[in-house]
């Protein structure tokens, strides 16, 4: 990432609190080798219309990548382990709303680094299982929020 | 409002971005001198579940006023002219993505003031509708992003 502003990251945190999710999914897949893929990531979504307002916000990050689904919406994802730990320590000190969701997730991301014997494994699907349990709260009111 | 940091202002910015709106009626009221009221507002939104830190948002903007919807959304709306242009000044130099909303409204704001008589008056009508106008294609994407 290149050098960024303190007010930069603190606009960063807002729009996340704002517009932004944080998700983790424990996908079963048998190549891997405790059975599962772990996938980690941050969304920002936003009108394709207004991408190019957007994309001033997504390189500002400098992280991620920008993707245009095909309903007219705008993805920035941040899914890469390093990226997405850069992107939560960037945000981490301004961030209110999603301030436990982002601290959960950095500790998920920490765990995930050291696993080395199936119980270290449970233990991480445990806090997975914690994360989305929080989210999944977010995610209902979510979808009450716009009728 | 009391003394906010830059990195505050910022914050407010970003939630803005990712989760306000900005809006202007002109509603017709033969009460009103020229036949018309005109109703400026921003408004944040949030799950009512959330609120102890949508609060915190809120008291560190320290204007306007929180509301409880029915529907369990909470909504902070200012909505007084001298706290929205406080607002709105607050923003300007940290907003991204509604960064002619803001430009404006404030220009609406300013014009609202100096009315003298009908010309005047129709004038700002025309800005007001420029801005509904502005505004619409970004409700409808709106309505978009969640199917």
């Amino acid at each position: 990432m290149r050098s960024i502003t303190s007010q930069q990251q603190a606009y960063i945190a807002g729009f996340l609190d704002g517009d932004g999710s944080i998700y983790v999914q424990a996908k079963k897949n048998s190549t891997y080798r405790y059975g599962y893929q772990i996938a980690p990531y941050v969304v920002l979504f936003q009108s394709t219309k207004s991408e190019s307002n957007f994309a001033k916000i997504c390189n500002l990050i400098g992280l991620g990548h920008l993707r245009r689904r095909k309903d007219g919406i705008s993805e920035y994802i941040i899914g890469r382990i390093n990226q997405l730990k850069e992107f939560l320590e960037l945000v981490e000190p301004f961030v209110i709303l999603k301030r436990k969701q982002v601290a959960l997730m950095l500790q998920i991301l920490d765990q995930k680094e050291k696993i080395e014997n199936k119980e270290d494994f449970e233990a991480l699907l445990k806090l997975i299982d914690a994360f989305r349990e929080f989210n999944y709260s977010k995610k209902r009111l979510k979808r009450t929020l716009t009728p």
